[in-house]
C-alpha cells in the first residue's frame, strides 16, 4: 500500500510518500510545502490546498496519515495549524483517500519502540527504516515520513481502524 | 456592498447574506449549513466546503466576515471548529473574496453599542437592524447576521483594513 504521511502546519507542511509491502518500506518521495509569511493567511491556505491536491493526484496514495493535534501554550499557532490541517483532510476526502491520525507518542512508540524517544532518535530510526542516505530536512519532513512509517506498522495490524478519522 | 457573515462551526455553520448601501441594510438570505455526526470528520469538511462554495457562487459577496476564534476549555471542539474555518477561508480565497474577522466583543460593540451585551440583546438588535419579522434561528444564524452587520458598520469607516485577515 502507498501511504502519504503529513506533518501539518501553515508555514511548513512536511510530506512523505512511502510504499509498504510485505513488511518492507520503499521511499517514493518526500519534501515540504512551504508558504511565505508575506502572503495573507487565506492565500497560504490556498497554496497548501493546491500543492497537497497536486501531490495526492501525482502519487495516488491508498491512505493519508497525519499528526493528531494537541494543544500547546501558543493557541494562535494551534488555531492556524488546525485551519491548515482541515484543508489537508478536505483534499484527501475529495479523492476518497482515508485519513488516519496518530499522536506524537504513538509515532515514537511505533518508529523507535519507545514513547518518550527524543526527536533525534525518531529521525535516525526513520532514516534507517527508509534506507535514506541522510536524515531528511527540515524536521517537518522527517516527522511526515515517521508518521507514514507509523501507519505502515499499524495498518498491518487489525487495530488500524482505531486511528481512522471518523466523526 | 454585499457581505456574507459566517459563524464558523463543523456541526452548524451560520450564514447570513446582507447588502449594505447608503448606511442601510437589506437582508438577502440566511440559514445554516449543517453536518451530521454520523458522517466522518473529513466528510463533514467536504459538505461544508461544497455548500459554502455554492453559497459564494450564488450570492457573489464583496466581502466575507467571520468570527475570530478564541479558545475555550473544550480544546477538541476548538480544533475542529478551526479545521472547518480553514475550509471557509479557502473557499473565499479561491474566489478572491476578502475575509475580515471580528471578535465577539467587537460584534457586540458594533451591533448593540455595548461590548458586554448578552446574546438576546445582540439577536434582538440584529433582528431590528435587518428588519426581520422574527429572530433568526438557530443562534448560529443570528450570530452570522450580526457579524455581517458588524462588518457593514466597520467597512464604512477607514479602519476596516484592521480586520482584514492578513498573514
Amino acid at each position: 500500500m502507498r501511504i502519504v504521511g503529513i506533518d501539518p502546519g501553515y508555514a511548513i507542511v512536511g510530506v512523505g510518500v512511502v510504499e509498504f509491502n510485505n513488511q518492507r518500506f520503499t521511499t517514493i518521495n518526500y519534501g515540504a510545502v512551504t508558504t511565505d509569511a508575506s502572503e495573507s493567511f487565506p492565500s497560504r491556505l490556498k497554496i497548501i490546498y493546491d500543492d497537497i491536491c497536486a501531490i495526492l493526484d501525482t502519487y495516488k496514495p491508498d491512505a493519508l496519515a497525519i499528526e493528531k493535534l494537541y494543544f500547546t501554550t501558543n493557541q494562535k499557532t494551534a488555531i492556524d495549524v488546525a485551519q491548515a490541517r482541515g484543508i489537508i483532510l478536505l483534499a484527501a476526502r475529495q479523492r476518497d483517500i482515508p485519513c488516519y491520525e496518530y499522536t506524537p507518542l504513538q509515532v515514537k512508540q511505533s518508529v523507535v519502540g519507545y514513547g518518550k524517544a527524543i526527536k533525534k532518535q525518531v529521525i535516525d530510526m526513520t532514516t534507517r527504516i527508509l534506507k535514506l542516505k541522510n536524515p531528511p530536512k527540515p524536521d517537518d519532513v522527517a516527522d511526515a515520513l515517521a508518521i507514514a512509517v507509523c501507519h505502515g506498522h499499524t495498518a498491518s495490524s487489525p487495530n488500524s481502524l482505531n486511528y481512522l478519522i471518523k466523526g
